[in-house]
């Protein structure tokens, strides 16, 4: 094997000559070009698959396309990254685009080592989810590269495609759900981020929610780190506080899953002594044991169409597309209505 | 800046004349060469960083190293693989080399394209977590390239090295603990995969150690997919079977959560009607609502010593290694003796 790959290796010109067809002929199938009929690309991949032919990738990165796609995640533990993924995996299925991942650690300087270390590595696109870095890192990265984000907002004109759903309505519908499941002392428990614009976004949703029902009194936002301890420190706090929300509204799924834990330690009941609700409506939602309500943005879709709109990118189009989803809340046990709670009743 | 990586990149060249040394110097310093002095090296990367040079990793590519990791999971829902990356990233932290993940989404094929196309992209070596490709496969994997994997035991000689938690010893420990907690009829909730050995090795262990307690009767394995829908399944025939255990050991704790749930939903109470205990002893385990029994096989650990095998094999060492670690079980909630169980009386 080691030796096939020095002397052995199956050229070009030998998937030409099986096929019948040049060596030009070829090389346009690989490169996916335009007007390459169906006739000579079935011919041609017949011929490949027949010789267990495999393009160097990185003599073709010396051409142009590596047909290899960059793209970077916050950190692994999140479960709703790997629904994007699902999506972004299933986009890539039927081409030749492979991808590689890279995670940041939700560290600003890790993720720009990252993206350069990928564009150095000739990947013909990125995709960064839940980007940490700076917005005026963005520009000039998009300059040297096909971009696509998911999970940040851009005001105006910009030289990348963004991938969202609508952060702002997704809290505005927390909070218009758990006022009319009779929750009205409603805190958010948001992350930490100088940088993150999904964040900016739920804040703004969730304050404005706030003032419509009549409740800016109650508007308490904290806002903490992922580790497992930060969580705990604050949330036991504000849950033992005598200004104790009735219900607490978390940036993701995630988190709320920790705050579920962290309250039945208390003693609390859910959602009877606190109503938890989280985002991403996750696959862990929907186990008994959590039974969480969450806001569905659709993870899936905003991976597919990410895949998509970067490899249109990659074949030229060169005006931005900014696609947005519309969130929805699932709701199940953790924040319906319960005892004494009605419409506008509170507690 | 997409004119600066064209035309105005900073050189080797520019970077030796600041730094007052040869190219050679500059070259040795990149490819971390034995015998450099710590002087030189100190000089040659303050002009480096005060140029802001960054060597183009397929030029590097060309010459010999990338300073590129490939690493392959198998998916990313399974919040183990965020345990075994923490232990990776910070084995790597103070060293040049980055890494690059691939998701083989548990598909034999996937896997293999994968590997090839991080061997086409020039890592300078692999680490395969959980693979799912035929061992035959890696033999001349490790020929190519320097090669660990985790979650993979190999008998007698190999070109490569392993690292591993003792998975049949962890079975055996799981089927001790639930026998001392007064459960006897305990059922395995498997992975129907033909290439893991480490399925194959906990298999092993937990119809010895039911051997060893007397319950060759008792022994009933199941292999599932990972499809929640697969595992909902053949849960709940198990469950609702006459021949319902009163224990079900899970090869993972993300299977584990979903039989909770699934246990939960058909009315059992846990641990009074049945026991369930993962592996792998995840974060999700200590959350009050999971309090999951499970064992600690020390993720962290084996990505870290995966690392630190894979760089000394990329720095020439020939003789394989094969780290392993020994399991212990963290008892939690979901397996404790209750009511009227008690050592050695079962149901």
């Amino acid at each position: 094997m080691a030796q096939n790959q020095k002397s052995g290796r199956v050229t070009i010109k030998e998937v030409a000559e099986d096929a019948g067809v040049s060596v030009a002929a070829v090389s346009k199938v690989l490169r996916e070009a335009y007007g390459v009929s169906e006739a000579l690309k079935t011919k041609v991949r017949a011929s490949m698959k027949k010789l267990n032919y495999r393009p160097l990738a990185t003599a073709r990165g010396m051409r142009g396309q590596t047909f290899t796609i960059g793209v970077t995640f916050p950190d692994l533990r999140n479960p709703f990254f790997a629904d994007i993924l699902a999506g972004i995996n299933s986009a890539l299925e039927r081409t030749q685009y492979q991808l590689m991942l890279g995670v940041s650690l939700s560290t600003p300087l890790i993720e720009e080592t990252l993206i350069d270390s990928m564009i150095d590595r000739q990947m013909d696109g990125l995709i960064l989810v839940g980007t940490t870095v700076n917005p005026a890192f963005l520009e000039p990265t998009a300059s040297r590269k096909p971009l696509v984000t998911i999970g940040h907002h851009v005001e105006g004109e910009s030289s990348f495609d963004t991938v969202n759903n609508d952060d702002r309505l997704g809290a505005i519908l927390v909070v218009r759900h758990l006022v009319a499941n009779g929750y009205r002392k409603i805190a958010m428990l948001s992350l930490n981020s100088t940088t993150s614009t999904l964040i900016t976004e739920r804040e703004h949703g969730y304050r404005q929610a706030m003032g419509d029902h009549g409740l800016q009194e109650h508007v308490q936002i904290l806002r903490v780190g992922q580790t497992l301890r930060e969580v705990q420190t604050a949330t036991r706090r504000l849950l033992q506080s005598p200004d104790k929300p009735d219900a607490l509204f978390c940036w993701t799924d995630f988190i709320a899953l920790e705050v579920i834990s962290i309250a039945t330690e208390l003693g609390l009941a859910i959602p009877d002594d606190l109503a938890v609700v989280g985002y991403d409506n996750t696959m862990y939602c929907d186990f008994a044991q959590n039974n969480l309500t969450s806001v569905d943005q659709s993870g899936e879709v905003l991976g597919l169409q990410s895949a998509r709109l970067l490899i249109e990118r990659i074949r030229g189009r060169q005006e931005a597309e900014h696609f947005v989803v519309t969130p929805r809340v699932v709701a199940r046990g953790s924040s319906l209505a319960v005892g004494g709670r009605g419409m506008g009743q509170g507690s």
